[in-house]
């Protein structure tokens, strides 16, 4: 059994407290959040014990591993003193905002051998990862062109917006990593963004969608498309397209029911509702998968390496929307 | 060029004119009906010569052949002089409502090497053609069960229906012949109806829906489900499930548009709307099937025999319904 | 929390035992299997006590309920043992082979105010169980045409097979009860069957697949297509039709992958491959339902008679492939 | 009934020969090609005049309009002379290659009142279409994103390709005309574009597939994804994504006919081949369309501004290609 402790426990936290309790290798052992009602609600629920001290849990020997889901601000202060006290460490993205200070930390940690894993958890989605592995396996023949569209139901609460950095370094990041995922370096990088209402954008703070192209380093072509709105549910859709062939992940519906009136045929429900509901299995798999990699000293993956090329491009797609050009990246 | 002359100008004379005329190989040479405003106004949309008398159209030298869209009371009548004066025939389905007069009539032109094709036009329906040849080419292994769903969108005119001899002889017999089309001959016939409204079926005279179930003379099943009503459209299924794997024919929707929205997702439009519109193209494709078999002396199918066939399991179906047993046949 | 003692560790056994385990409010307390080693085995994974003694368990005052997941003839003694002991009872489907068997337990145990809920999981399907409840809210009119196709990813195995008592009390008694779910009493039943290999059919003991025919006490049709084998996996579908509209639940695929290539445009993988996959979900919502049943002291269902009322449209079944007639039951 | 003469009796003058001759208030009456042989042949087919003389189809007073389906490098010229000889012209896709050759033409025939409608006869497909007056009745709340995807089932003849100006110019010239229907006028372009075989892009002569990224001149935003082979036939669909919702246009399939088997579900045959089957209908209403605006007086749509304006996108597109910057159009 693996030992975990948790670092926050808002939304996304407690998504990673049901998975690692109720997977069969690992065990919830603290939750650690400066608001200690909220740990100790979390804590409560699965056995685990509660604080509001970091140093309480780093110190604590019997924990093999961390899952960080505190806000992003935490996130390399986390990361850093984790691994110091040798953690193997599950962050969810983005690193941090900005690229300098994710390059300082990775200074600071590198020689420690840290064991970091970025989560980015659409990798460890069954639909995506079955179309990578079958792209591998040459069923397309040369994948050319990915199209990924990724449109929340609803935007963010106001004050996590505010905080969040952008649409693409808190949205889009999930996208420029399933890029990586696909079509390896990215080479070049054009955005275009629509911020909320009308008039013209002003940085990308305020944008509600958002269109970005990258070509890779060996020439693949990506477009992605956003939108912090989306009428019909969480659109989370990926297209591969191929010298051979097409590979598709759709939208799911809740159940599968069909309905056929005179107003309209085939018609199912709205789409699941949002990333709880379309990537439960996503997170399932990806802290099975971390907790495999630690057990067996493998390094996981996708790394910090990752999270830092995704936010690059997060800084890229900025970049284009205010010069209007082409980012030349990495 | 084949010169047709055509017998009724109703709802299916009008689909057989705009057929005719609109091929390349025929021509429209006659429109014959009892009432003279219907027909002069059918033939003068196609060039065509007008009549009320059939017994002008089959003097006519220059006629190769008639299709026979008239009420079904006259397509006895019809066959026996048309077949004497050496035209080729194409008759609407039912051949007629009565057994024993289809057979009186056969043995009336049996000896004039008569050359008559029943209309059972979905055997020339794309999809369904296309179905039966790659069962016939093995690529579900043994075809075992069928499966055949027909529903109209709306209950025909009351003085139609009166006139039709119920549902079986009506509606269901394309189905029969369906099943024979896939199956060959049927050996076992079962039928439950439910008139429209409630309480209990008397006779089949009323019944606006019915399910059927037959077992082919080499032991495959095939379930029949009919209504006079269908919200959605006029909903014509075939399902082909074999040892090897299962071929479908599904619906069609009109421009293939779906919509997505917080009411639902993927809706489309209602199905094509009634026989016209569905089986266009089996009209034109049986109609240039006809040409091409009477131009190079080919006996045409499906054949009086179909057409006889067809009523046979009709009139079983009837029997099963006042009876409650699996009736026997052929 | 729910202590649940467990009779019977196969296939079937192991699924129930899951789905005790992994639920909030219940708690696997014992595996009883006559096989000392499978009791260990299945118990030992989740922490429960194995034994091969019933009567151990039955006397074990802190077990609140059974779940009975041994071979059929077991059931009725188990079932009286059990209910004597005062113990709620979640027995598999079917309740027994014999009616007049089903009968006499009942007659035993009917004073002791038994709590007995039978293992018709497809009513705790999503889809299935949305459909009733879309239908029941008028969504689709009246319901006048219910279509259930359940067939077999492959025949079971052949002892498996040797004491099931035939296709329509193993397999199509999951539809019939279907069928008594969405339409209630039925008042007529026509079946088909065909034995593996070619031939004709003798009893059901050896049919292969088979179509049912069943009208309802008020009127409405339902058409049932089974079959033992299917090569595109665990085909569970179905189709309520009624006067405003239809309802369809379909197959799933494993993750909604779709490929397009020369050979074939939106091809998915095979369908979920047969019922731990397809009815995980109706397995767990099941026990959650049946736990709150017993905590709440409301009497489960289907019950003992809809377990019964199943069996006797089996029979019906039977007699009908033997008469060729359309039997009345009730 | 208008009196058409045809220029060009290539690939796509043949389909408009048959839409022509079989539509109800045209005729053709002139084929026009300076190969005679192809003249003669088409001519023929439809009971027309052949020529190699433009001179002598314009100088025809009984000609009411003409159809411009000559190589692109004679467009220019015989739109000039058509409309001094007073005819209604539509002219296929492209005006020319050149924008400054385009403009200079106009100046030469404005002041004639020429009616000039050009071939994007995407506009009349009958999915594109309702889409478009979908969201123009508001069924999606505001339109904000379009998605177009438009694949070639393989690369045009090698001679044809390059005489045809680049991807952009031939065939992205469709999509931007579609993103005008949608969007109105355009403001900015932006283009990636690779070549066929690996390395770097060179012009777009070469480009074998690309992307585009559109912004209107009122802040909505479309992508547009091109490439000229797909091997699972022709790929045309539409996607517009609204405040409330989104419409889709899907590939449709030849039968309709879905295949069901161990290695795989749902499979249908490849798509609709190519143009002439995909977009048979739109060629029917777009010449019907042109029919009735010339009898009516009513100027065409598309127009020649139109055919100007699509082709300045593609030469942004091309200037982005080149210099990786977003272009600034209008």
């Amino acid at each position: 059994m693996l030992d975990i402790a948790l670092f926050g426990s808002g939304r996304i936290g407690r998504v990673h407290a049901e998975t690692i309790a109720s997977a069969s290798r690992t065990r919830l052992s603290w939750v650690c959040d400066p608001l200690p009602d909220a740990a100790d609600r979390l804590a409560g629920r699965y056995g685990a014990k509660a604080t509001r001290d970091a140093g309480e849990v780093l110190a604590d020997g019997t924990v093999d591993a961390v899952v960080i889901a505190s806000p992003t601000p935490t996130h390399l202060e986390l990361i850093t003193a984790a691994t110091a006290a040798g953690k193997a460490v599950l962050c969810e993205k983005p690193v941090d905002l900005d690229l300098e200070r994710v390059d300082a930390c990775w200074e600071r940690i590198a020689d420690s051998g840290p064991r970091v894993m970025i989560g980015f958890n659409r990798r460890f989605d069954p639909a995506f990862a079955e179309i990578r592995a079958r792209v591998a396996a040459g069923e397309i023949g040369r994948l050319e062109h990915l199209v990924i569209t990724s449109r929340d139901p609803e935007p963010p609460p106001a004050d996590y917006a505010r905080d969040a950095g952008g649409i693409f370094r808190d949205m889009t990041i999930h996208d420029f990593d399933t890029a990586r995922f696909f079509l390896g370096d990215i080479a070049e990088v054009h955005a275009m963004a629509v911020p909320a209402g009308a008039g013209e954008p002003e940085g990308d703070g305020e944008a509600d969608h958002a269109v970005v192209t990258l070509r890779s380093a060996d020439g693949r072509l990506c477009q992605i498309a956003n939108s912090r709105r989306c009428a019909f549910g969480y659109d989370q859709r990926i297209e591969a397209f191929g010298t051979a062939g097409m590979l598709q992940a759709a939208n799911r519906t809740p159940t599968g029911v069909r309905a056929y009136t005179a107003a309209g045929v085939e018609t199912a429900a709205p789409y699941l509702r949002f990333f709880l509901e379309r990537y439960r299995e996503a997170y399932r798999r990806e802290l099975e998968y971390f907790a495999e990699a630690v057990e067996s000293g493998v390094p996981p993956s996708p790394g910090y390496a990752d999270g830092r090329a995704a936010l690059a491009l997060a800084e890229a797609a900025r970049e284009s929307v205010r010069t209007g050009r082409t980012v030349t990246v990495g």
